[in-house]
């Protein structure tokens, strides 16, 4: 499969368009079912990743050896192969419009362990070794808020204060 | 804050507009300096969620005590909420776009133990309690392909027979 080429991609091409969301189909749809150890080219397997309308795809970071979910952003196909090649995470900032190197203001870096795709290939899981906090917040991972009831409520505090993090202080 | 309307959206609440993603200002920006225990109310969150061009917000389920990442889908506010109300996940399916009663039609549902929100409020964290497996494939969990130096691995078998699963069988 080629690259998606969004500004060419025919309708034949996709599962669904709508508002925002452009569902190519995608390239490991073949690999449903291979049998363990079976698998194609990652160079194919990155061409035919359904990208969103912006490149895009989602991923989320799991600390490999506690399992905590300790965030998720986004990632296009130079941050899949800039993380793969150095061993350090690489995101793409959709607020601003940047690659993200993570850590690379707060000094908190993520280093690969492992890269996994979905079944659709429309999502990615990077088992990842954090150092310190993951969030923005001073806090180990970003899902701080837990619904009770009818509120949502914070449950846990930041490990250093963001300012100090960010070099504010 | 109140509910955002996408039509009438304007630019001075956005942090970011490009093709695909609008990026609402999250209510739970609100909640970043909060102490443990203090929160926001749960509707007043759901209003100010930072919801997609569609509507929709990404939902990542992990098995709540094995701590494995299962699959990610999507939500909309409705999906959410009844989600919270019946205790089974419920997502809203791009592809089909209609409600996705996880579980409706293989019988392999996820019951809900706790719902959190991450820093931003534009994932969803789901702990779940999967009966068997999460994937359409019938395997555990979604992200069976792996990367391996240059190439893209399968590494794990389906559990059940997806055709057995869907009643094909």
């Amino acid at each position: 499969m080629k690259l998606v080429d969004f500004a060419l991609i025919d309708k034949t091409d996709t599962e669904n368009i709508h508002t925002g969301i452009l569902m190519a189909k995608s390239v490991l749809h073949q690999t449903e079912k291979m049998p363990i150890g079976e698998g194609l080219e990652l160079a194919e397997v990155l061409d035919g990743l359904p990208y969103n309308a912006d490149g895009l795809i989602p991923a989320i970071a799991q600390q490999h050896d506690s399992k905590e979910v300790l965030m998720m952003a986004w990632m296009n196909r130079a941050a899949i192969m800039e993380t793969l090649q150095t061993g350090r995470v690489c995101y793409w900032s959709r607020s601003r419009q940047s690659y993200w190197r993570k850590g690379e203001s707060s000094g908190q870096v993520q280093q690969l362990k492992t890269m996994r795709f979905d079944c659709d290939g429309d999502t990615i899981l990077l088992l990842v070794d954090q150092t310190g906090p993951a969030c923005h917040t001073g806090r180990r991972n970003c899902f701080y808020n837990v619904v009770k009831g009818h509120q949502v409520i914070v449950d846990a505090e930041p490990m250093i204060d963001p300012e100090q993090l960010y070099g504010k202080k």
